[in-house]
């Protein structure tokens, strides 16, 4: 560790670079990880292309990567919660613990969130990390290092299912098959859902669906979800499209309930009357919280299988290409970024 | 009873006649009531300036009015909750009590819902009705006539109340301080709200709820809402202007809670990313269900002052008058039709 | 079905009859079921062994069965929900529909309830039952006769999961591996969760336990569960033995949940300073309520296995024995009563 | 202060002593608070009595006290949140932050907690203790020194009400009229509970009950709560005596909800049938969490008075006396060490 590790780091829009940095030190109540994989996550691409999420803003160098899975190498002063080599899932953004937010339980709404890969935190692209030691997971043997990465956005997944209270009998329909959309459904089936109609205009992707558990699918490219005589009682929103969330919370049945997961634009257009008549719950996710150890249980049980969202393996030289494989390849579902890759 | 009731009858847009019709049949299992007070509504005003309230059309002479107070005067062969001379308030919509919605508790939900003054239901403007006796709730001494025909827009506010989770310490915003929204305030304190801000663009009605336990008023004809330093973590919205709906929604702190009570177009523009990013809930009120014997708690415990309500009262004789006044004189917080006045 | 039907008639302790009785007709909002299949229940065991259970005692004739499945055969005069030719399972409690725990959604606890083979209501060990037309649910062909009747214990294990909020990585722990904690075993993996621990004396039981998806057995006749390294987040006990839920309950982990299932006896001793310091919710079930179609939908999609427990099979002839066979013969997991058989 | 502090320590069973110790260092994340008032605790009692409460055994000089209140004298290094001069209520437990319970919200349940005077942790028996900024809550003017200190007690009574969900419409039974009962009376009233009946054998306890807001009071050395028409749905038992627990739960509605507040040996009689047949929910609390905001505002508000709770003032030098007033005076509600008394 002395010598150094590799990192590759966001300049500016369409500008990464790799770097030598020194290997972190580990806090007091840190442990330093060894990455061994890290998924590519549309916020990544977000960044590469615009510089930009909202108000978070690329203002300096920044390390993008928060999927990340590793080994546990050293300890800090006080940590004591994992020994060397224990293999670890890294639950990429560390709270504050103190705010009224995080005592409640809600610590993904922490004003002081420090999220691996949002400005001015870096984030995984690299060969080591230190973390605090209680948002390192350690994961059984089940686990490849790739799908140990994957726990994040199954983590978004998990939540979502969650938030609409999906359970047996529930009926749900998600809309968008990306890999959100993806790991939403196997995690709707895995919470008992008994039909789960997932929507796309990529076909390719409609067949992972239903290859993954969805009981259906329609390609709105073709076919009006409209139209459809499916009347779901759950939406897991994943397309970020407003005119897809809209039309879709139009579909919910009485007392249904809605989560807006799917990042896009500022308003959508909220079908008042219907949310009122029907006393339809709408809600969006950020993040997560306490979700780690059930995605753990349900990817090691075999209920969710993250390794064949893997569609693309990238080096640390090769961030930029994991950033834009998407746009040139409609094969892709997930590239992720392997350290020793190559 | 035997010679007929006088009758308000809804022949069409700004035409209401005044009738004689047989005083009804109760069936087996519903209670006659002799009418004492109903509460005249803005829904009763929509359905005389415009004859149809979206879907619900009136096609053939309808009797508006469904916040009815009464006296029992009568029972169905099989009915025996009440006695004759029993004071009531009457829950004014009779649900099927068979489908899903109506086993799982959510009545208000209930597809085959017989709602008075709805179209094609008769209301309660008029000398007496016959009701299922469950929904004829006793009133005590301490609750008026008027009163108790109040207690159906409380329990529109008491539902609103409750679906928004207010409790002691509860941060509320109320939009809109038209009787909903007067309710709403004076509900949302006996539930323990520590601090209410009413607003509004009718300084009289700000006054009005200062006096029913507002903590604070705005009046945004002068003042803005979004520069205020009132950070909620419930809005209950009862003004029906979207664009007020929509602002008040980016009002909310983390983890609030959005409850839409007033009505006002097909769609409002969801301020998405605030409701991801905060994770706020917001949904719809569609009337209310086993609230009534809560509402009776609350105005008979004197939490809630529903008579303070009253501004205006006419007979039967006089319906276009309640339902009209509104339209022509600003101090109008509630008219009731007593059929027995004048 | 004018010459009558075959009826089987508890007439006392250990005193069972064979009659012909009319056919009943059905009343305005019932159907007529020709009955298929009753599983035999431990309740109406204790009716034939002992002539009561708790306050309920049987003070003249009773036909016991309160686990039916069968097709309708005719409607009544307002029904309108099924076909005749219709497989349907029967939910065997009728409620009043008016009262405050119907209308509150809680239809199980209503104090009119009307139950199959529950002094004095007579149960379905016949040929033909009428019940109120939205209590007969209908059922696809992917379910036996046999397993349409076993839906009934079947809602009493998702009932008392649902009570548990089991879900996806839940650590559950069932004592007692009788008809209801297998399909309460079989319910808590379909709610996702992660280990199931069983326990019983009967090795037997514990096989088909781990058959039907334990991830655990104990064997308490050879093993002490206060030994063993298991801490639950949710207990569901089903043994009725006093000191069996108790020992259970200290088991639990910090905000554990108990649902107590199993009946035996008034009163249980309730370790009060684990209860406080881990702040565990404890409860306990009475049947169900708005729980069919999730039950059906978990037979239906293969999750639950409701055939494999039907071990016994006896015509309305041999009723006695199917009271009788599980004192005889160990093998027994449950008897089914099938009308035809035979 | 750099003079060390006048300290109460209790060195065993019937053995405190006032000593002098240097006044603490607040660490990084702390603050220093000067004391005002603190509440004699009927635990602190118990360990003065008994040296022991169950497994927390008086090992080693041990200060008590743990319903502070105080003044701000000064920061740690990274403390931030209050300046000098701040009055502060303290929540008396710091708690880990890291592990699964602390981060669910239920900081309460956390197994790391260090809780002013329960062994091994000094309590604030003292003229100054250092405490971890954000468990230091700024009081308003409106709120007396003696009061803030019995924040403390009053978040017992916040959170029973809480777990209990008394909310407008409440029929509340509190069993127990001591200072717990007292404030949680006062708090069911706040929550909206329209009737609170309060039981206890001491007739002057009883007449401040209903002083501070109870509908009813039930003098049990004199009359059967078994007998009383009374059916609430909700239980806050505050006796600690097993049989009133038991017998009170017997009391409660169907789906009635049991708090079980008061400590008092080990197990009580739980009534199974009833918690079957009833569907009651029953749950202990151990102390609370989130709550302090909650029960600022209403001590704040005024809708609970704690200042009517203290009946009896000592100094540093005079705890012995606080600590055995009870037993000598049954006039005694609340005695409070005030350090700077006398």
């Amino acid at each position: 560790m002395s010598d150094g590790m590799k990192v590759s780091v966001l300049y500016g829009v369409h500008d990464v670079r790799t770097e030598t940095r020194p290997v972190p030190e580990p806090g007091p109540d840190e442990v330093l990880v060894r990455v061994t994989a890290v998924g590519a996550c549309g916020s990544d691409v977000h960044y590469y292309e615009h510089g930009r999420i909202g108000d978070f803003v690329v203002k300096q160098p920044l390390v993008l990567g928060h999927e990340p899975s590793g080994v546990v190498v050293a300890n800090g002063s006080r940590a004591r919660l994992h020994e060397a080599g224990q293999r670890v899932a890294l639950e990429p953004g560390v709270s504050c613990s103190r705010c009224a937010q995080c005592k409640a339980g809600r610590y993904n709404l922490c004003p002081e969130m420090r999220f691996f890969g949002t400005p001015p935190i870096d984030g995984a692209f690299c060969e080591y990390v230190a973390l605090r030691e209680d948002f390192a997971h350690p994961i059984p043997d089940a686990l490849s290092d790739e799908a140990a990465g994957l726990l994040e956005p199954l983590s978004v997944g998990v939540w979502a299912n969650r938030k609409a209270r999906v359970a047996p009998g529930s009926r749900v329909l998600i809309t968008g098959a990306g890999p959100i959309g993806l790991v939403a459904t196997q995690t709707a089936r895995a919470f008992g859902a008994s039909e789960v109609l997932v929507t796309d205009v990529n076909a390719r992707r409609l067949a992972v669906a239903r290859e993954l558990g969805a009981t259906g699918t329609l390609d709105v490219s073709r076919e009006s979800l409209s139209e459809s005589a499916f009347e779901p009682d759950v939406l897991l929103e994943c397309s970020g499209v407003p005119a897809v969330a809209s039309g879709a919370i139009r579909k919910l049945g009485r007392a249904g309930r809605a989560v807006l997961v799917g990042m896009g634009g500022d308003e959508i257009p909220l079908p008042l009357a219907h949310v009122q008549n029907s006393e339809i719950e709408v809600t969006g996710t950020f993040r997560y919280a306490n979700i780690w150890p059930t995605a753990i249980a349900l990817a090691a049980g075999g209920e969710v299988d993250l390794d064949r969202l893997v569609t693309h393996r990238f080096g640390l030289d090769e961030v930029e290409q994991a950033l834009t494989i998407a746009s040139r390849d409609d094969s892709v579902i997930k590239a992720v970024v392997v350290p020793r890759h190559g």
